[in-house]
């Protein structure tokens, strides 16, 4: 492929995973940032002629070594948006470069947050209510204590129109909740003005916004203006601070997913300029989705891509900057998480904070489906991103129990971290994760859901679902629980009746499939129409269970649930056989999981073994050992 | 984590893949090549106190190399067997390094494949029969003449107990097909001699195995003896060279994936020292494998793993040597190929040579689910292993649809280098891709199996199996094949009778799972035995089509098929509706490929569609528009 070398500005971790996706596809890149060692540098080797580096030794947001940098590369781009626009604009004008991706006037537009909602409200995309708190344009307010005065005031004047609480934040510079103040009233009106710059930064505020969850899209963009959504996700913060993400994004609403994806791609589609994008809403408990903020690159909620994506946000973002075609999006996996390996304490104040910080990493080696990345950062600070583990597997269930070995181990790290405690040795390397190893091997060797992790009958992040018309036909039904508790099935059990909760069922079977649901077992007797009637509201597999009444037998029921019109199949088994329900939405699994293959190849061997059992007893005891006893 | 310093003998693309791993992990990696900027070196950036590349400048043959690579790192080993085992054991023995993995006396016994085959026939594994040609000892035979004359006599004798052609190979130096010869006639003998070091290599000749197919499975070791194999998988070779690699293997003998990694780990397990091995056999048509060699480090047919498992073979390979807990090496997609990317002509005689042999990695940037790796090397020859596509999916059926892109832009680059002509600017980048981006969208984006490669009904690759006891039930069984082609449903349209053909049926019931299918829709009429009796010797979900005979309405086969015992379920469908069954099939697959859940969304969304037409109708032309015609 023809050589294009690419400008970094910034050469952190996002950088550092730039990096490796272009090194394998053989795209030469040059950073720039402060020393030699920065987390990008140290897999990129470029010995230049006097053996010195030729990535360069500066601040992204240093002018000259912008220029410095443009004047060795066709094609500049940047892991952080907090550089210089305007220098951007004049290489480009200088035609120093080919092209610099994102445009700086994008970069510069999102820069502001302010300016970022002006413009994506004037497209029409939703966004909670904001308003500009005091002077509109900063560069014309030379007076410092006059513009405080004026942010002050508003304030005060805005809490009358959006209420208290409201969240005071500043327009630039503003990352990982810094920049944010929650005003509680107008009497702390003087206190965030001052916590934000004092009169020296622009600032806006926003209307309260107290949704359920956080979403995130990243959407790739390419140079002509195609756009393609990786999948919605949820993330989950702390202390404003990106914690863990979850792909694919599960809502009862099974509309979600596609909105967010679609608002996504049509805030990103308003930008000039290639690359990947962050953006971040939030959903509201009406399920309106509000964008919050949008990121003009490579993004923490998109590092899930690497692992768990036909391609990942990096090599998407390599593609787009260089006009290749960009790469499918689509999830590989049926489910992942991720999340970030953070500073737990400063090293200058604890000399085990690496260590500690490192717990996650280490505990996660023992975690099938885990990858953890180490960005190779000197020193530690408390909250600083020191990497991040992704995990993938069959299902959510499967996801979630392996991330909680991963918190537990940072539980304990934590802890430690805040009381001042000594790390112990099976928590640090080398040879002692050997024995954490053997200690959590059952849960890690089967990969499959613990017993502990499946509540009874309402997992949180169930693949089947068991319903039926009334707790009457429950009798019937309890073989179906016994079945899938047997084989590990996280699954969830309730009263969903066609008759009676019209629209419960409605609800139930519309929202199966955008839960994680893979099938639906629905038990009915008599005139039997919930299988049917679920089965022609959800694309899952539905598994019919014909429950005998007190007269025909249950023959009425069986008739009900088989003879379905053509176009929507109900998958029945036998009169009062729910075993066989929950057999065969095992099989089902079983389809596309080897492991629930394995399982029911297991059962089936056991299940002749027994018959065996009987064979020889008929032979050495005697033909009637079945009626004495 | 604890810095130790790993040291790597070579730095080709396995040790660049393997310093990707290592980085990711925080792990410290120094390389032994010759130049500055092999592929590895690339990749790592390790300047010295004088500026200079801290990693070592020479060959990894080189035992004064070897020294001073090892008293500077912690951990010493391989990417390639062709080493000096003797200064390995040296460095070891003079405590330079804390431990050299694998152990040098496994590299050593590697090395000469005569001796890997002793000893594996001692430990009890499957080998074809072999015999020493000549000198057992090379080195005490110092007459090359003479052992030349003893070799040539040694194969007209092999010739007679192993009959012609048999296999002469060379006991050291050879790879990639180098140091074979296959010896037609006892007249060959002194030809092949002379081709294969002519008395101055030890050589020994194997009996011709004409193996079905060949077959690789990777295992990683840890120092304390785990073994842990990958999923068996099928290579195919061209002209000796690793062609594509197909993840996992798929066999009508259902036991054979299975044996394979069992062979493997037992082999494995008789070497000394950690890391990850690859082994290579052949499938021979009774279903027995043979073991023909092994490769004491990261190898070709394990690429795949970066992409398809939960580890890589390189993760594996990083943890194996330093004693971290070895990763799972289970795969997280459902299927997954990889083809290498080999030079297609020699740069010196064809200046286009590059852009020619890149021509399968452009292509592949179109192809959804697909990864390109390229190594970075500069030059090119022919046949020198570039680089290497993976390419996954959510079924064999749909990894080969996307292989053949790949392939047929392999085939059109391999005609205009061996022609000589000019390559075509679509083919080559930058903008022009984009070009054949467009053209080939409509199969990329879909994501699906096109319907040119969906044979009507007897795919290679097939995920349904619709059988039936006879043809006279096709005209019910029909409406199954019509629904499965208009959902792209890669499927086999076959005749298997419970009661005229039992060993078929437990044949066909048998393997289905090894072959890949994930659900069979089996029609059966009167008695209807066919889709219990399936069910009872399958774990896949196996679909009930009751066809009404000539008496009793088909509730006879209803009865037959629905009223399965506890333990084994049949899925039953309405009598005759093999529409249904079909259907089913399609939300089965739905349950774990959002692709197909989309389409029955959709399919689900038209057949509402098609009733509202028709309520429209009833409501603007006539209550009795159905009987008037």
């Amino acid at each position: 492929m023809e050589q294009r070398v690419v400008g970094v500005l910034g050469a952190g971790q996002l950088g550092r995973m730039f990096v490796e996706a272009a090194a394998r596809l053989n795209v030469q890149v040059r950073l720039l940032d402060v020393g030699d060692t920065a987390p990008a540098k140290q897999i990129n080797y470029l010995p230049g002629p006097d053996c010195k580096s030729q990535h360069i030794d500066g601040s992204f947001a240093d002018p000259e070594k912008i220029r410095e940098l443009a004047s060795q590369v066709d094609v500049l781009t940047i892991e952080i948006e907090h550089v210089d626009a305007t220098q951007l604009q004049k290489v480009l004008d200088d035609k120093l470069v080919d092209a610099v991706h994102p445009l700086p006037s994008t970069i510069a537009l999102i820069q502001d947050k302010y300016l970022q909602k002006v413009h994506l409200a004037a497209k029409g995309l939703p966004l909670a209510e904001y308003l500009a708190v005091g002077p509109e344009d900063m560069s014309k307010a030379t007076d410092a204590s006059q513009a405080r005065a004026a942010q002050i005031e508003a304030v005060s004047e805005i809490g009358k129109v959006f209420g208290f609480p409201l969240m005071l934040k500043s327009r630039t510079q503003a990352y990982d909740g810094k920049g944010n103040y929650v005003v509680k009233s107008a009497d702390q009106a003087a206190e965030a003005v001052a916590a934000l710059g004092d009169g020296k930064r622009g600032l806006y505020a926003e209307k309260w916004a107290p949704f359920e969850r956080e979403v995130a899209v990243m959407v790739v963009r390419s140079a002509t203006g195609e756009v393609r959504a990786y999948p919605a996700v949820e993330t989950v913060h702390k202390n404003s601070i990106c914690h863990t993400v979850f792909a694919p994004l599960r809502t009862a609403d099974p509309g979600v997913e596609a909105r967010a994806r679609q608002i996504a791609e049509q805030a990103v589609a308003t930008f000039g300029g290639a690359g990947v994008f962050g953006v971040e809403m939030f959903l509201m408990p009406n399920g309106e989705l509000l964008i919050n903020e949008i990121a003009p690159r490579p993004h923490n909620s998109g590092h899930y891509t690497i692992e768990a994506a036909d391609t990942s946000q990096y090599e998407n973002h390599v593609r787009a900057i260089l006009g290749l075609p960009l790469g499918s999006t689509a999830l590989k996996v049926p489910s992942a998480a991720m999340i970030n390996i953070l500073g737990l304490a400063d090293l200058d104040k604890d000399p085990e904070a690496v260590a500690k910080t490192l717990v996650p990493g280490v505990v996660s080696l023992d975690v099938p489906g885990t990858t953890c990345h180490l960005y190779g950062k000197t020193g530690c600070r408390k909250g600083r991103k020191m990497g991040h583990i992704t995990i993938v597997g069959q299902s959510d269930a499967e996801v979630r129990s392996r991330l909680r070995v991963v918190e537990e181990g940072l539980d304990r790290a934590t802890q430690l971290a805040e009381e001042g405690g000594k790390l112990p040795a099976e928590l640090t390397l080398p040879g002692v994760v050997a024995q954490n190893a053997s200690a959590s091997s059952s849960a890690s060797k089967t990969g499959s859901v613990s017993a502990k992790s499946a509540q009874d009958f309402s997992h949180p992040q169930p693949l089947v679902g068991v319903i039926m018309g009334s707790d009457s036909d429950l009798p019937v039904m309890m073989a179906a629980a016994e079945i899938l508790k047997k084989f590990d099935v996280p699954f969830e059990l309730t009263i969903v009746s066609a008759h009676r909760t019209p629209d419960r069922m409605r609800t139930y079977a519309r929202s199966a499939a955008a839960r994680g649901l893979r099938a639906i077992i629905a038990g009915a007797g008599g005139a039997a129409h919930l299988p049917g009637m679920v089965a022609a509201q959800t694309a899952l597999p539905v598994i019919g269970v014909p429950v005998k009444g007190s007269t025909l037998d249950g023959v009425d029921s069986l008739h009900s649930i088989v003879q379905m019109p053509r176009g929507i199949p109900v998958a029945t088994v036998a009169i009062n056989n729910s075993t066989n329900a929950a057999l065969l939405a095992v099989r089902i699994l079983a389809a596309a999981d080897p492991t629930y293959l394995d399982k029911m190849q297991n059962y089936m061997h056991q299940m002749e073994e027994e018959v065996n059992g009987k064979i020889d007893r008929l032979a050495t005891e005697a033909w009637d050992y079945t009626v004495k006893k």
